[in-house]
C-alpha cells in the first residue's frame, strides 16, 4: 500500500482511475491501523454530492441476480452512464466457487471501461459489512459513478441495513413449484420499491400475468414509502435481454419522481442519521461484549431467563446495577 | 401502598383476590424506589409456569377490538377459563374518553368473577410498556388467568415488543373503501398468526368470501412461523355474537398443535431471552442518553453526518474515541 499516499489516491479516484479506485477499496476494507488512518483520511478529503442513484438488487439464490445486473448494465451504459456493480455478502459460507460464478455471469460487462464490480467485501465483525459497503460506495462515487448496484443475497437480516445504503430497493422474483416464492422471508417484499420477475422465458406468459395481478394485489395492502408510487410488478428475461429497457426506465422514473418531490434528498439525510445512530448503538454494544466478565454474567443470568427464573426485565437490571454502581 | 407487604401481596395473589391483585399491578407500574424493590420481591417469590395463553389482538382504531374481546370472552368463560384482559397503549396520546369507551364496550363482562379487566399501564418511559405489560401478565398468570388477552392499538412499532409477549398475534381486519385495509402498516399482516374479520355483519357475503380468499393467497407468500400452520382468515360479528367461537376454536387448535410440537415452549424460552437481551441494550444505551455532554456531542455529528460532512462511522468511531481512549 505504500507507494499511494493521500494525494495520489485522491486525485486518481478523481480522475476516475479504476486501478486506483481498487486500491483505495482494498485500504477502506483493511482493519490495519495505518490502513485505517489512511482511509479515513481519504474519505474525509473527497467531496460528497447525492448524484448518483444507488440501486439494491435482492432475491434468493437462484434468481438470477448476477445475469440480471449484466443484462440491465448494458440497458444503463447506452445512456453513457458510469455503472458500479458492488456484492454485498452478509454470510461467510458462501463458496469461493460461487464469485467465480457470478463472473462469469457478468462477461458482457466485465471488461467495459465505463463499468466497474467489485466482488463481495471483506466480511470481518459483525457490523463491517455495512460499513465496508457504505465506504465503497461513497469512493465510487467520487470516482464519476452515476449509477450504484448493489446485489445483495436476500435470505438474511442483511435487508435492513442495505435498504439503509440505497435508493431504491428492488426485488428479484421466479415463478417456481410455488414454494420459490414461498421462501421469501417476511417482510421483504413490503419494503420493496419494485418487483421484477426474471426468467420470463422459462414461464408461460399467462401464468405470468397472473402472478403479477396477484402480487400487485397483495402489494395494494401495504403503504409504501413514497407517496404516489404504486409499487410496479413486471416480467423480463435477462437471458433473452427482453424488457430490460422496461425495467431501467421505471428505475429512472422512480428516481425523478422522487428527485422531484424531495423523498429522494430526504431519504438520504434521514438513513445518514439512521446509520449514525445505529453504529453508534453497535459501538457501545461493541464495547461491551469485549468484556468477558460482562459477557460471561449476561449469559449466566439469560439461562436463568430462559428457565423463567427471572424475569427479563430484573436480570438485566441486576446488570446493571453491577456495572453502573 | 404500606398496608400490603410482600407476603400479603403474594398470597392475595396465589389466593386469586382481585383487589390484591389490582393493588400489585399498581405498584409493580410505579416508578417510586419502594414500590420498585418490593414488586421486584414479589416478582420473584411467585411461582411461574407456562400453563396461560397469550393471546395479542391488534388492529387500527374502528375495527372493533373492545367488543370483539367482549365477545370472544364470553367463549372462553364457557370453558370455565379465566380470562384477563389488558390494553397497550403506547402513545400517550389518546383520551380519557376512548379508555372509559372501552369500559362500555366490555360491559357484557366487566363484572364478571372469571373476568379481569385491567386498562391501559402507566406509559412512562421507552421501554416501559413492555416492561409493564410483561409484568402485569406474570402477575394475571400467578393469580390464575388461563387466558391473557392483550389488546394493543395496531398502528405503532408497538407489535415488535407486544410479539415477544405473546404466543398468538391476532389481525383484527374490516372491509372499507379499500383504504381501511392500505392502512395497515407493512409487516404487520406477516407477523399474524391469524386474521380476523370483524364487523361480517356490516358486508355483503360475497365481497367477504373475496376478500378472505384474497387475503389467504397473499398470505400464502410468507413463511410461517410454526411449521405447519397456515394463518387462518376467517369473519366474525362481535355484535352480533356470530362465528365467535370459530374463532376460539382456532385459538385452541394453535394452542393444541404448538404445545404438541414444541413450538409453544420454545417459543417462550425465545421471547425471555430476546426479552432480557434487548432490555439490557436499552439500559446500556438509556445510561449513555442520561450523558448530557454525550447527547449533545451526538446531535452535532449528526448534524454534520445528515449534511454528508462527514461518513456515519466516522462520526461514530470519533465519539468511541472520546469516551473510550
Amino acid at each position: 500500500m505504500n507507494k499511494y499516499n493521500l494525494e495520489t489516491l485522491k486525485s486518481g479516484i478523481l480522475a476516475g482511475d479504476r486501478f486506483v479506485l481498487s486500491k483505495a477499496l482494498t485500504l477502506v476494507e483493511s482493519s490495519r491501523k495505518e490502513d485505517v488512518d489512511l482511509s479515513l483520511q481519504l474519505l474525509n478529503s473527497l467531496p460528497y454530492t447525492d448524484a448518483s442513484f444507488r440501486i439494491a438488487i435482492t432475491g434468493i439464490p437462484g434468481v438470477g441476480k448476477s445475469t440480471f445486473i449484466n443484462a440491465l448494465t448494458q440497458e444503463i451504459i447506452k445512456e453513457n452512464y458510469k455503472v458500479a456493480v458492488l456484492a454485498v455478502d452478509p454470510s461467510s459460507e458462501r463458496s469461493k466457487g460461487s464469485i467465480l460464478g457470478d463472473k462469469t455471469r457478468m462477461s458482457d460487462i466485465s471488461n467495459l471501461h465505463n463499468v466497474f464490480i467489485r466482488p463481495s467485501p471483506s466480511r470481518g465483525h459483525l457490523g463491517g459489512v455495512a460499513k465496508n459497503t457504505y465506504h465503497t460506495i461513497l469512493l465510487c462515487e467520487a470516482a464519476g459513478y452515476d449509477v450504484i448496484l448493489i446485489e445483495t443475497v436476500g435470505v438474511g437480516q442483511s435487508e435492513t441495513q442495505v435498504q439503509n445504503l440505497c435508493d431504491f430497493f428492488l426485488l428479484l422474483m421466479v415463478l417456481g413449484t410455488g414454494d420459490d416464492i414461498q421462501g421469501i422471508k417476511r417482510g421483504i417484499m413490503e419494503v420493496a420499491d419494485g418487483i421484477v420477475i426474471n426468467k420470463a422465458e422459462l414461464f408461460d406468459e399467462k401464468l405470468l400475468k397472473q402472478t403479477i395481478q396477484m402480487l400487485k394485489g397483495s402489494l395494494h395492502l401495504f403503504k409504501r414509502e413514497m407517496e404516489n408510487w404504486d409499487t410496479p410488478v413486471m416480467s423480463c428475461s435477462s437471458v433473452e435481454n427482453n424488457h430490460m429497457e422496461d425495467v431501467w426506465k421505471m428505475l429512472k422514473h422512480y428516481l425523478e419522481k422522487s428527485k422531484e418531490n424531495g423523498f429522494f434528498q430526504d431519504q438520504r439525510k434521514r438513513q445518514r442519521a439512521q446509520i449514525f445512530d445505529e453504529h453508534m448503538r453497535f459501538l457501545l454494544w461493541q464495547s461491551w461484549n469485549n468484556n468477558a466478565t460482562f459477557l460471561s454474567e449476561m449469559d449466566s443470568y439469560r439461562r436463568e431467563v430462559m428457565l423463567g427464573n427471572l424475569s427479563p426485565f430484573e436480570a438485566a437490571g441486576n446488570i446493571m446495577k453491577t456495572y453502573f454502581k
